[in-house]
């Protein structure tokens, strides 16, 4: 089919000199776009003429951005933790007690999960291909570090304060409230057919975030044994 | 290509006539070819032919003992999940006092769930679908509400002898022990990248089990806030 698809032609003049709120906007909807590819067919089975079609535009200007589909990947990857961590941010989990903080990442965590399932399913993507798309970034490291950084004040805030007895390593802390979350999402329907019992429905919701709350909170506030 | 393959011989006499010995190996053979077709290449890359060359068979025999590819499946999956709960059912967690049989059953989860990556892949490919080859099976509810049974009577037990003070729901509280080895490993790849450490090496896997036990032992012990 390719051998008949007509040569490329170069990207409209309008285009070339577009201002740069034309340019933001449209790599910001060719991200858009990317992501619900990727997160629906992964990485293999995502399309780049797909990709261009839902954002208005073509190959060539996608290329022209993101240069070719495995660093148009990579950007969408960059691009979802950038927007789970600005989310936390305006938490503002340093202006709350200790132990509140800790419930406010929790339910956030919880809930942001909930809402992006996009974000689950580009995560378990790149899990299949080992991290190559994200090691090494230094961006995405130092998108993730000031999250570990603030958990870590919060952490230290609360053994000062006397309201947190328990010392746990600030990642390891971080990496159990998302998995207390993220298992219960990505794995909820083989958890409801094995155990027969509808993990899904709203009240099961509110009572898994509860479950979650008391678990690690009522750790950090009496300490570890 | 397959309206020039030869018509299907019927299996050999012998096969026909074997033994019920022979039968429950070739079963088993097949099982363990298709859990490791089905863990490295999904329900829709999997090929049935690979299975049977692998299992030493072939495709006809294969049909005859599981039906079709979606069957087969079905049965591996049953098989794994009876792999853990037998398992399990061997650590005698309560023939320990409480917080022991909680300890017994977080370091078994862990270190199972690291020695048999295949059965999480084969999560991940059933969660895909929807869990549509587990839903209303009652093999796999009867095979798995012992595990909620026995975690319910440790619980009963630590809060009768005053060991614990926590009351969780056990089907919550399992699904925070398996989801906090599981998320884990599962994201090993993106959490290293993203957190610049190296989450895969023997030293961080040992701290994280010290982890997850001082978590759900510790929240058990004092209580929830």
């Amino acid at each position: 089919m390719t051998g008949h698809a007509p040569p490329h032609k170069p990207p409209p003049k309008r285009r070339l000199a577009a201002s740069a709120r034309d340019r933001g906007e449209n790599r910001a909807g060719i991200l858009a776009a990317a992501t619900a590819e990727f997160a629906r067919h992964g990485l293999a089975g995502a399309r780049v003429d797909r990709i261009a079609a839902s954002a208005g535009t073509n190959k060539r200007m996608l290329y022209y951005y993101f240069g070719n589909k495995e660093a148009l990947f990579t950007a969408v990857l960059e691009a979802a933790y950038a927007d789970i961590r600005a989310a936390e941010t305006r938490l503002s989990l340093l202006d709350v007690p200790p132990a509140e903080g800790i419930r406010r990442l929790i339910a956030f965590t919880w809930n942001y999960f909930i809402a992006h399932p996009q974000f689950l399913m580009l995560l378990n993507t790149e899990n299949l291909y080992r991290g190559q798309h994200l090691r090494g970034r230094n961006e995405v490291r130092s998108l993730n570090s000031p999250l570990i950084a603030t958990l870590s004040e919060i952490l230290r805030r609360g053994r000062a304060d006397g309201s947190f007895r328990a010392e746990p390593d600030a990642l390891q802390l971080y990496i159990s409230i998302a998995g207390l979350a993220y298992f219960y999402l990505s794995n909820n329907h083989t958890l409801s057919a094995i155990f027969a019992r509808d993990l899904a429905r709203p009240g099961a919701r509110r009572e898994r975030l509860a479950h979650m709350t008391e678990l690690v909170v009522g750790y950090l506030r009496h300490g570890p044994e």
